[in-house]
């Protein structure tokens, strides 16, 4: 198929010069002409040291002539990109990760809404870098055409497999990012292993607990994008969410270092959505935790506390029930 | 209850101190009376730097008088140990992870073999030397009186939560050492963000596969003894079995190293024997190229790539079919 790929970030160009290497026809969209310019002149992608061999337009209503519209911008920007669209396409394939700040909608539901065309997304750990320099990764991709997209973007270093759970993997792109500040105040304190490991396990847990009330599948969570993308998150160096985690433990204020980050630090949004929407129906103790440090100035360490000394519990106890009735029904 | 613990290793000491503290009474044993009495003198553990306040035998009959034994010795000792005991306990609780490598047997085997008793399990992500330090951890206990044994070792800063299937805690606990060393070969060939957090998701899902054909639950593999323990031990630097796999990458010669471990290297031998005793049976692509770099001397590079180019599957199928059958029955 021939794509057009919004966002000429360095995902979105990882992604485009995959495509054009395993043969198919590929066009960058990039928001400014300044930046389409720049993109076509130096050949090389932004922040990453790799070749881009794919030409960079500026003018998004050249997409019509492609088959698939591919998102590769951030969360945020996605409604206004989208709004610039006069045509229907017939497919779009997105690659970002996020819930909607102003809306608390997932990408498919803005799409659905501006667009109505068909829907896949593709997800998983994969930072770009590590894509562009061609070193092994495996994602997932889910909904229209899920099979066509596993054979067009699998190569010798890209493996895809497929899945059937488009809003599991949605939920699981966006509420992984609450869970890596947690991680990042674990590290904060001591960078204590045992305590990140049962954080991580919980942390899955609660976000399986979540999705089930808007009948994801737990087995999605167990997987590249649930389970995949969490390790990463969580253990990763580079990522944003787990570093402001770790700073939220050197006494700044909680607000102010959010709204003096250079990047938008997601995992800060998508908790406020959560909690301030459902935190008072769904048992959600760590993202609850998240929230308190955040926008109540809790103390990390009382925090750990708090989610050490809850009732003793069963594990897994809920998830269990769900499949039980889900699959018997 | 009042504990009887065989083995005065860090963790034996370890759950002894905390048991003590939580107001119960407790004996240690030592397989040597030198032991015992070095321990007795200095009142600190060995290997870590934390008051050690419970007294250490070298009679094993003393245990007669307890109500629970409590194993904590190294999973090859085991049965030997067990051997020496001339009395019928009413219940064990087992500590140890691993499987035994003349028979391919877990723990509850040899303990129903030998002593024919009832049997619990405690597991999940707790290096001994923070929990020693009081630092915050969380794992599980399933089998005979495990609500029992959720309160008795519960505290501030232990948490325990119950589970009903032990064999899927015991197969967990063995073959995440499996996995270990694959994540020490990604971590030797580059420390691979990407690589690595889908080795660790596609390594749960096999030993997901494996523990299903034991009947064995997959929602305990995403529990603390599950997940949490291979978070821990594919990401620590103090883990004995991904640090071998990071070796393998360096051109010594796997079987010369293995041998040479002071420590023993749980992870190769659980390979060997299942891949030996299951490899033509189940599909297990992970633990397979783990047993040809370790026993075939295939180079892990080639066994990553190996991994890379299989046929494109649909992700998490297998569990899925199991769940909705077992759970429809």
């Amino acid at each position: 198929m021939r794509y057009f790929i919004l966002g000429a970030g360095s995902w979105g160009c990882t992604i485009a010069q995959l495509l054009k290497e395993n043969g198919h026809d590929v066009l960058l969209w990039a928001h400014t002409n300044e930046l389409a310019q720049k993109l076509n002149t130096s050949k090389t992608m932004p922040h990453i040291d790799a070749n881009l061999d794919v030409y960079v337009t500026s003018d998004i209503s050249i997409g019509k002539e492609f088959d698939v519209i591919v998102i590769a911008t951030p969360t945020q920007f996605i409604r206004n990109v989208l709004k610039m669209i006069d045509y229907k396409p017939s497919i779009v394939l997105n690659l970002s990760k996020g819930i909607e700040i102003a809306t608390g909608k997932r990408i498919s539901e803005i799409v659905h809404e501006i667009l109505g065309c068909e829907y896949a997304i593709l997800s998983g750990p994969s930072h770009a870098e590590e894509v562009a320099k061609k070193l092994p990764t495996a994602v997932v991709v889910a909904g229209s055409n899920a099979e066509v997209f596993q054979k067009e973007f699998s190569n010798e270093y890209f493996r895809v497999y497929t899945h059937d759970d488009v809003t599991g993997i949605e939920l699981a792109g966006a509420l992984k990012n609450v869970i890596a500040i947690a991680a990042g105040i674990v590290d904060g304190l001591g960078g204590w292993d045992n305590a990140k490991a049962a954080l991580i396990t919980r942390g899955l847990y609660e976000m399986i607990k979540f999705g089930m009330h808007f009948d994801a599948n737990p087995l999605t969570f167990m997987g590249l994008a649930g389970l995949g993308d969490l390790v990463v998150t969580c253990n990763s160096k580079h990522s944003r969410n787990r570093r402001y985690g770790e700073m939220l433990t050197k006494e700044f204020d909680p607000i102010n270092l959010l709204q003096a980050s250079k990047e938008v630090v997601e995992g800060a949004y998508t908790c406020k959505a959560i909690i301030e929407n459902y935190g008072h129906k769904f048992d959600l103790p760590i993202m609850k935790e998240v929230y308190e440090v955040i926008y109540n100035k809790k103390s990390p360490l009382e925090s750990i506390k708090s989610l050490m000394n809850r009732t003793l519990k069963v594990e897994m106890e809920e998830v269990k029930k769900w499949l039980e009735k889900n699959l018997k029904d």
